[in-house]
Protein backbone atom coordinates (compact mmCIF):
# COMPACT_ATOMS: atom_id res chain seq x y z
CA UNK A 1 0.00 0.00 0.00
CA UNK A 2 1.41 3.20 -0.60
CA UNK A 3 -0.39 6.80 -1.35
CA UNK A 4 1.20 10.18 -3.24
CA UNK A 5 0.18 13.42 -3.24
CA UNK A 6 0.69 16.60 -5.52
CA UNK A 7 -0.39 19.99 -5.59
CA UNK A 8 -0.52 22.10 -9.36
CA UNK A 9 -1.89 25.50 -9.75
CA UNK A 10 -4.04 27.10 -12.29
CA UNK A 11 -4.42 30.55 -13.18
CA UNK A 12 -8.41 30.68 -14.29
CA UNK A 13 -10.49 33.50 -15.65
CA UNK A 14 -13.01 34.73 -13.20
CA UNK A 15 -16.81 33.74 -13.08
CA UNK A 16 -16.33 30.05 -15.23
CA UNK A 17 -12.55 30.24 -15.52
CA UNK A 18 -12.02 26.31 -16.60
CA UNK A 19 -8.88 23.89 -17.59
CA UNK A 20 -9.04 20.37 -18.90
CA UNK A 21 -6.11 18.89 -15.71
CA UNK A 22 -6.73 15.42 -16.78
CA UNK A 23 -3.12 14.90 -17.96
CA UNK A 24 -1.84 16.19 -15.04
CA UNK A 25 -3.37 13.25 -12.34
CA UNK A 26 -3.27 10.57 -14.98
CA UNK A 27 0.91 11.89 -14.93
CA UNK A 28 0.22 11.74 -10.61
CA UNK A 29 -1.44 7.98 -10.97
CA UNK A 30 1.52 6.75 -13.16
CA UNK A 31 4.29 8.11 -10.87
CA UNK A 32 2.62 6.69 -7.66
CA UNK A 33 3.09 3.55 -9.53
CA UNK A 34 -0.26 2.55 -7.82
CA UNK A 35 -2.13 -0.23 -9.68
CA UNK A 36 -5.62 -0.16 -7.78
CA UNK A 37 -6.61 2.91 -5.71
CA UNK A 38 -8.67 6.07 -5.73
CA UNK A 39 -7.30 9.37 -6.77
CA UNK A 40 -8.90 12.05 -4.19
CA UNK A 41 -8.86 15.75 -5.88
CA UNK A 42 -9.48 19.20 -4.12
CA UNK A 43 -9.35 22.79 -4.87
CA UNK A 44 -8.44 24.69 -1.91
CA UNK A 45 -10.81 27.70 -1.34
CA UNK A 46 -14.42 28.40 -1.02
CA UNK A 47 -15.20 29.61 -4.90
CA UNK A 48 -14.10 26.80 -7.07
CA UNK A 49 -15.24 23.40 -8.24
CA UNK A 50 -14.19 20.56 -9.82
CA UNK A 51 -16.00 18.01 -12.17
CA UNK A 52 -15.88 15.66 -15.27
CA UNK A 53 -17.37 17.05 -18.51
CA UNK A 54 -16.55 16.37 -22.33
CA UNK A 55 -14.24 19.37 -22.34
CA UNK A 56 -15.38 20.74 -25.67
CA UNK A 57 -16.52 24.68 -26.24
CA UNK A 58 -19.96 23.66 -26.40
CA UNK A 59 -21.25 21.99 -23.36
CA UNK A 60 -18.28 24.18 -21.22
CA UNK A 61 -20.98 27.28 -22.42
CA UNK A 62 -23.81 25.08 -21.60
CA UNK A 63 -22.24 24.27 -17.85
CA UNK A 64 -21.85 28.17 -17.42
CA UNK A 65 -25.37 28.55 -18.23
CA UNK A 66 -26.16 26.08 -16.15
CA UNK A 67 -24.17 27.36 -13.04
CA UNK A 68 -25.76 30.95 -14.01
CA UNK A 69 -28.75 29.84 -13.31
CA UNK A 70 -28.51 28.31 -10.33
CA UNK A 71 -26.84 31.37 -9.09
CA UNK A 72 -26.64 34.30 -11.04
CA UNK A 73 -24.03 36.68 -11.05
CA UNK A 74 -25.92 39.95 -11.00
CA UNK A 75 -28.53 38.84 -7.75
CA UNK A 76 -28.69 40.25 -4.89
CA UNK A 77 -26.44 37.89 -2.04
CA UNK A 78 -26.61 38.15 2.26
CA UNK A 79 -22.71 37.48 1.47
CA UNK A 80 -22.52 40.48 -0.48
CA UNK A 81 -24.35 42.84 1.80
CA UNK A 82 -22.77 41.42 4.61
CA UNK A 83 -18.99 41.42 3.36
CA UNK A 84 -18.98 44.00 0.00
CA UNK A 85 -16.67 41.54 -2.10
CA UNK A 86 -19.33 41.01 -4.73
CA UNK A 87 -18.37 37.38 -4.82
CA UNK A 88 -21.88 35.64 -3.25
CA UNK A 89 -22.40 34.14 -6.37
CA UNK A 90 -19.38 32.07 -6.66
CA UNK A 91 -19.50 30.76 -3.13
CA UNK A 92 -23.16 29.43 -3.77
CA UNK A 93 -22.05 27.64 -7.08
CA UNK A 94 -19.00 26.61 -5.60
CA UNK A 95 -21.33 24.73 -2.57
CA UNK A 96 -23.36 23.10 -4.60
CA UNK A 97 -20.60 21.60 -7.39
CA UNK A 98 -18.27 21.03 -4.77
CA UNK A 99 -14.80 21.22 -4.88
CA UNK A 100 -13.47 17.93 -4.55
CA UNK A 101 -13.68 14.80 -6.37
CA UNK A 102 -12.53 11.16 -6.27
CA UNK A 103 -11.91 9.07 -9.15
CA UNK A 104 -11.05 5.40 -8.65
CA UNK A 105 -7.84 3.60 -10.08
CA UNK A 106 -7.71 -0.20 -11.45
CA UNK A 107 -4.56 -1.68 -13.60
CA UNK A 108 -2.63 1.95 -12.77
CA UNK A 109 -5.59 3.72 -15.18
CA UNK A 110 -7.32 6.29 -14.36
CA UNK A 111 -11.30 5.52 -14.70
CA UNK A 112 -12.91 7.98 -17.06
CA UNK A 113 -14.58 8.16 -20.26
CA UNK A 114 -12.41 9.24 -23.43
CA UNK A 115 -15.07 12.38 -23.63
CA UNK A 116 -15.33 12.62 -20.21
CA UNK A 117 -12.52 15.21 -18.62
CA UNK A 118 -11.13 16.23 -15.17
CA UNK A 119 -12.29 20.30 -15.62
CA UNK A 120 -11.49 22.35 -12.76
CA UNK A 121 -13.31 25.64 -12.61
CA UNK A 122 -13.24 29.13 -11.03
CA UNK A 123 -16.44 30.60 -9.98
CA UNK A 124 -14.65 33.43 -8.37
CA UNK A 125 -15.84 37.56 -9.34
CA UNK A 126 -11.70 38.26 -10.30
CA UNK A 127 -9.11 35.82 -11.88
CA UNK A 128 -7.80 33.39 -9.56
CA UNK A 129 -4.60 31.77 -9.19
CA UNK A 130 -6.15 28.01 -8.03
CA UNK A 131 -4.02 25.43 -6.07
CA UNK A 132 -5.56 21.77 -6.58
CA UNK A 133 -4.44 19.04 -4.24
CA UNK A 134 -4.34 15.70 -5.73
CA UNK A 135 -3.75 12.45 -3.59
CA UNK A 136 -3.55 8.67 -4.77
CA UNK A 137 -3.86 6.07 -2.29
CA UNK A 138 -3.76 2.35 -2.73
CA UNK A 139 -1.68 -0.18 -4.11
CA UNK B 1 -4.11 -2.43 4.26
CA UNK B 2 -5.42 -3.62 1.07
CA UNK B 3 -7.29 -2.43 -1.80
CA UNK B 4 -9.85 -4.07 -4.48
CA UNK B 5 -11.55 -3.54 -7.55
CA UNK B 6 -14.52 -4.33 -9.11
CA UNK B 7 -16.89 -3.45 -12.26
CA UNK B 8 -20.38 -3.59 -13.17
CA UNK B 9 -22.42 -3.18 -16.31
CA UNK B 10 -25.51 -2.42 -16.35
CA UNK B 11 -28.27 -1.43 -18.92
CA UNK B 12 -30.44 1.47 -18.18
CA UNK B 13 -32.66 3.78 -20.01
CA UNK B 14 -32.40 6.97 -21.60
CA UNK B 15 -32.77 10.47 -19.76
CA UNK B 16 -33.60 9.30 -16.51
CA UNK B 17 -32.56 5.32 -15.86
CA UNK B 18 -32.28 4.28 -12.73
CA UNK B 19 -31.28 1.47 -10.75
CA UNK B 20 -30.21 0.54 -7.60
CA UNK B 21 -26.97 -1.00 -6.93
CA UNK B 22 -26.58 -0.94 -2.95
CA UNK B 23 -26.47 -4.26 -2.96
CA UNK B 24 -23.13 -4.73 -5.24
CA UNK B 25 -21.41 -2.26 -3.40
CA UNK B 26 -21.91 -4.21 -0.11
CA UNK B 27 -21.09 -7.27 -1.93
CA UNK B 28 -17.64 -5.53 -3.04
CA UNK B 29 -16.67 -4.75 1.10
CA UNK B 30 -17.30 -8.19 1.84
CA UNK B 31 -15.15 -9.99 -0.76
CA UNK B 32 -12.67 -7.49 0.08
CA UNK B 33 -12.43 -8.07 3.51
CA UNK B 34 -11.85 -4.54 4.47
CA UNK B 35 -13.37 -3.32 8.01
CA UNK B 36 -12.10 0.54 7.76
CA UNK B 37 -11.95 2.08 4.56
CA UNK B 38 -13.13 3.85 2.17
CA UNK B 39 -15.62 2.66 -1.33
CA UNK B 40 -15.01 4.86 -4.51
CA UNK B 41 -17.68 4.95 -7.31
CA UNK B 42 -17.26 5.86 -10.58
CA UNK B 43 -19.54 5.93 -13.47
CA UNK B 44 -17.28 6.03 -16.50
CA UNK B 45 -18.60 8.74 -18.88
CA UNK B 46 -20.07 11.88 -19.44
CA UNK B 47 -23.83 11.36 -19.22
CA UNK B 48 -24.61 9.68 -16.10
CA UNK B 49 -24.57 10.07 -12.68
CA UNK B 50 -24.48 8.28 -8.82
CA UNK B 51 -26.04 9.50 -5.84
CA UNK B 52 -27.83 8.02 -3.16
CA UNK B 53 -31.50 8.24 -3.13
CA UNK B 54 -34.65 7.09 -0.88
CA UNK B 55 -35.07 4.12 -4.01
CA UNK B 56 -39.00 4.65 -4.03
CA UNK B 57 -40.55 5.44 -7.07
CA UNK B 58 -42.21 8.40 -5.73
CA UNK B 59 -38.35 9.89 -4.70
CA UNK B 60 -37.33 9.05 -8.82
CA UNK B 61 -40.05 10.67 -10.10
CA UNK B 62 -39.31 13.90 -7.59
CA UNK B 63 -35.23 13.60 -8.72
CA UNK B 64 -36.31 13.85 -12.94
CA UNK B 65 -38.52 16.75 -12.58
CA UNK B 66 -35.30 18.17 -10.38
CA UNK B 67 -32.72 17.00 -13.12
CA UNK B 68 -35.02 18.54 -15.89
CA UNK B 69 -35.72 21.64 -14.56
CA UNK B 70 -31.92 22.13 -13.86
CA UNK B 71 -31.19 20.80 -17.93
CA UNK B 72 -34.17 20.56 -19.17
CA UNK B 73 -34.31 17.93 -22.32
CA UNK B 74 -36.38 20.02 -24.91
CA UNK B 75 -33.72 23.54 -24.91
CA UNK B 76 -30.96 24.23 -27.10
CA UNK B 77 -27.90 23.72 -26.31
CA UNK B 78 -24.57 25.10 -27.80
CA UNK B 79 -23.21 21.49 -27.64
CA UNK B 80 -26.12 20.13 -29.53
CA UNK B 81 -25.56 22.86 -32.23
CA UNK B 82 -21.77 21.78 -32.71
CA UNK B 83 -22.03 17.90 -32.79
CA UNK B 84 -25.71 17.39 -33.48
CA UNK B 85 -26.04 14.75 -30.98
CA UNK B 86 -28.64 15.66 -29.11
CA UNK B 87 -27.50 15.15 -25.60
CA UNK B 88 -26.15 18.27 -24.46
CA UNK B 89 -28.95 18.36 -21.65
CA UNK B 90 -27.34 14.54 -20.65
CA UNK B 91 -23.83 16.57 -19.90
CA UNK B 92 -25.28 18.94 -17.90
CA UNK B 93 -27.00 16.75 -15.99
CA UNK B 94 -23.50 14.68 -15.56
CA UNK B 95 -21.24 17.47 -14.47
CA UNK B 96 -23.89 19.43 -12.06
CA UNK B 97 -24.54 15.72 -10.55
CA UNK B 98 -21.27 14.46 -11.23
CA UNK B 99 -20.36 10.36 -11.69
CA UNK B 100 -18.51 9.68 -8.71
CA UNK B 101 -19.26 9.32 -5.04
CA UNK B 102 -17.23 7.92 -1.94
CA UNK B 103 -18.95 6.07 0.89
CA UNK B 104 -16.83 5.43 3.82
CA UNK B 105 -16.66 1.38 5.65
CA UNK B 106 -16.68 0.85 8.92
CA UNK B 107 -16.68 -2.55 10.61
CA UNK B 108 -17.37 -3.93 7.45
CA UNK B 109 -20.44 -1.88 6.55
CA UNK B 110 -21.26 0.44 3.80
CA UNK B 111 -21.90 3.45 6.01
CA UNK B 112 -25.20 4.23 4.64
CA UNK B 113 -28.89 4.61 6.18
CA UNK B 114 -31.78 2.27 6.05
CA UNK B 115 -33.56 4.51 3.26
CA UNK B 116 -30.21 5.20 1.29
CA UNK B 117 -29.56 3.45 -1.49
CA UNK B 118 -27.07 3.74 -3.91
CA UNK B 119 -28.69 4.88 -7.31
CA UNK B 120 -26.57 4.95 -10.84
CA UNK B 121 -28.61 7.03 -13.19
CA UNK B 122 -27.99 7.08 -17.24
CA UNK B 123 -28.72 10.77 -18.56
CA UNK B 124 -28.33 10.19 -22.00
CA UNK B 125 -30.65 10.25 -24.50
CA UNK B 126 -30.50 6.82 -25.32
CA UNK B 127 -30.51 3.84 -23.63
CA UNK B 128 -26.55 2.61 -22.34
CA UNK B 129 -24.92 -0.08 -21.22
CA UNK B 130 -22.91 1.83 -18.25
CA UNK B 131 -19.90 0.81 -16.57
CA UNK B 132 -19.30 1.45 -13.06
CA UNK B 133 -16.49 1.10 -10.95
CA UNK B 134 -15.64 -0.02 -7.26
CA UNK B 135 -13.01 0.35 -5.88
CA UNK B 136 -12.17 -0.55 -1.46
CA UNK B 137 -9.25 1.46 -0.33
CA UNK B 138 -8.59 -0.01 3.88
CA UNK B 139 -7.85 -2.31 6.18
CA UNK C 1 -0.51 2.50 5.32
CA UNK C 2 -3.39 2.98 8.39
CA UNK C 3 -6.89 3.83 8.23
CA UNK C 4 -9.31 5.13 11.51
CA UNK C 5 -12.92 5.88 11.66
CA UNK C 6 -15.04 7.86 13.87
CA UNK C 7 -18.21 9.07 14.07
CA UNK C 8 -20.44 11.90 15.46
CA UNK C 9 -23.82 12.85 16.27
CA UNK C 10 -25.09 16.08 15.71
CA UNK C 11 -28.88 18.21 16.81
CA UNK C 12 -29.59 19.94 13.28
CA UNK C 13 -32.79 21.90 12.79
CA UNK C 14 -35.21 21.42 10.23
CA UNK C 15 -35.30 22.06 6.62
CA UNK C 16 -31.51 23.57 6.59
CA UNK C 17 -30.05 23.08 9.92
CA UNK C 18 -25.98 23.56 9.23
CA UNK C 19 -23.33 23.06 11.19
CA UNK C 20 -19.17 23.76 10.85
CA UNK C 21 -17.35 20.54 11.76
CA UNK C 22 -14.21 21.36 10.21
CA UNK C 23 -12.32 21.16 13.73
CA UNK C 24 -13.91 17.80 14.45
CA UNK C 25 -12.29 16.13 10.92
CA UNK C 26 -9.18 17.82 11.90
CA UNK C 27 -8.80 15.88 15.21
CA UNK C 28 -9.71 12.89 13.18
CA UNK C 29 -6.91 13.49 10.79
CA UNK C 30 -4.23 14.57 13.70
CA UNK C 31 -5.08 12.03 15.73
CA UNK C 32 -4.90 9.44 12.93
CA UNK C 33 -0.99 10.04 12.18
CA UNK C 34 -1.78 9.95 8.90
CA UNK C 35 0.24 12.42 6.54
CA UNK C 36 -0.66 11.95 2.86
CA UNK C 37 -4.19 10.25 2.77
CA UNK C 38 -7.75 11.16 2.15
CA UNK C 39 -10.71 11.45 4.39
CA UNK C 40 -13.98 10.46 3.58
CA UNK C 41 -16.90 11.73 5.21
CA UNK C 42 -20.55 10.91 5.19
CA UNK C 43 -24.12 11.59 6.75
CA UNK C 44 -26.13 8.33 7.22
CA UNK C 45 -29.19 8.76 5.67
CA UNK C 46 -31.09 10.14 2.71
CA UNK C 47 -32.46 13.82 3.98
CA UNK C 48 -29.08 15.32 4.50
CA UNK C 49 -25.82 16.97 2.80
CA UNK C 50 -22.48 17.24 3.30
CA UNK C 51 -20.27 20.42 1.58
CA UNK C 52 -17.77 23.41 1.95
CA UNK C 53 -18.49 27.08 2.09
CA UNK C 54 -17.64 29.87 4.09
CA UNK C 55 -19.49 29.70 6.79
CA UNK C 56 -20.83 32.91 7.75
CA UNK C 57 -24.77 34.19 8.23
CA UNK C 58 -24.98 35.70 4.69
CA UNK C 59 -23.41 32.65 2.36
CA UNK C 60 -25.28 30.17 4.41
CA UNK C 61 -28.44 31.90 3.84
CA UNK C 62 -27.92 32.46 0.25
CA UNK C 63 -27.33 28.71 -0.04
CA UNK C 64 -30.80 28.29 1.76
CA UNK C 65 -32.36 30.10 -1.05
CA UNK C 66 -30.58 28.39 -3.60
CA UNK C 67 -31.42 24.56 -2.12
CA UNK C 68 -34.62 25.99 -2.05
CA UNK C 69 -35.02 27.40 -5.73
CA UNK C 70 -33.76 23.52 -6.02
CA UNK C 71 -36.32 21.76 -4.34
CA UNK C 72 -39.24 23.97 -2.54
CA UNK C 73 -40.29 22.98 0.66
CA UNK C 74 -44.19 24.43 -0.07
CA UNK C 75 -44.16 22.63 -3.86
CA UNK C 76 -46.25 19.27 -4.66
CA UNK C 77 -43.76 15.71 -4.34
CA UNK C 78 -44.73 12.52 -5.71
CA UNK C 79 -42.90 11.30 -3.02
CA UNK C 80 -45.43 13.30 -0.71
CA UNK C 81 -48.12 11.84 -2.12
CA UNK C 82 -47.18 7.90 -1.50
CA UNK C 83 -45.78 8.03 1.72
CA UNK C 84 -47.40 10.83 3.37
CA UNK C 85 -44.38 12.11 5.03
CA UNK C 86 -44.10 15.83 3.71
CA UNK C 87 -39.94 15.47 3.17
CA UNK C 88 -39.93 15.08 -0.57
CA UNK C 89 -38.04 18.51 -0.74
CA UNK C 90 -35.64 17.44 1.57
CA UNK C 91 -34.81 14.13 -0.45
CA UNK C 92 -34.40 16.04 -3.49
CA UNK C 93 -31.83 18.37 -1.86
CA UNK C 94 -29.93 15.54 -0.33
CA UNK C 95 -29.81 13.52 -3.76
CA UNK C 96 -28.63 16.72 -5.56
CA UNK C 97 -26.19 17.89 -3.14
CA UNK C 98 -25.14 14.55 -1.99
CA UNK C 99 -24.16 12.83 1.62
CA UNK C 100 -20.46 12.38 0.97
CA UNK C 101 -17.43 14.15 0.62
CA UNK C 102 -13.65 13.47 0.17
CA UNK C 103 -10.90 15.65 0.69
CA UNK C 104 -7.04 15.44 0.26
CA UNK C 105 -4.78 15.58 3.37
CA UNK C 106 -1.36 16.00 3.18
CA UNK C 107 1.80 17.24 5.26
CA UNK C 108 -1.42 15.99 8.07
CA UNK C 109 -3.16 18.72 7.20
CA UNK C 110 -7.01 18.90 5.84
CA UNK C 111 -6.33 20.70 2.59
CA UNK C 112 -8.76 23.22 2.92
CA UNK C 113 -8.84 26.83 2.36
CA UNK C 114 -8.91 29.84 5.34
CA UNK C 115 -12.82 30.51 3.78
CA UNK C 116 -13.46 26.98 3.64
CA UNK C 117 -15.31 25.24 6.30
CA UNK C 118 -16.48 21.26 6.40
CA UNK C 119 -20.85 22.07 6.89
CA UNK C 120 -23.40 19.65 7.80
CA UNK C 121 -26.94 19.85 6.43
CA UNK C 122 -30.03 18.75 7.63
CA UNK C 123 -32.66 19.04 4.84
CA UNK C 124 -35.40 16.90 6.61
CA UNK C 125 -38.37 18.71 7.70
CA UNK C 126 -37.99 17.85 11.47
CA UNK C 127 -34.85 18.46 13.58
CA UNK C 128 -32.69 15.36 13.74
CA UNK C 129 -29.88 13.96 15.12
CA UNK C 130 -27.27 13.34 12.65
CA UNK C 131 -24.96 10.59 12.33
CA UNK C 132 -22.05 11.83 10.21
CA UNK C 133 -19.07 9.28 9.44
CA UNK C 134 -15.28 10.23 8.90
CA UNK C 135 -12.62 7.95 7.67
CA UNK C 136 -9.16 8.78 6.82
CA UNK C 137 -6.78 6.23 4.40
CA UNK C 138 -3.16 6.82 3.92
CA UNK C 139 -0.07 6.24 5.50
Amino acid sequence: MASRARHWEYELEAEFGHRDITDDVKQLVADSGIRTGTVSLGMVGSTGGITTIEYESGALQDLHRAVEMLAPAGEAYAHNARWGDGNGFSHIRSALLKTGLSIPVVDGQLQLGTWQQVTVLNFDNRSRRRKVVGVVTGE
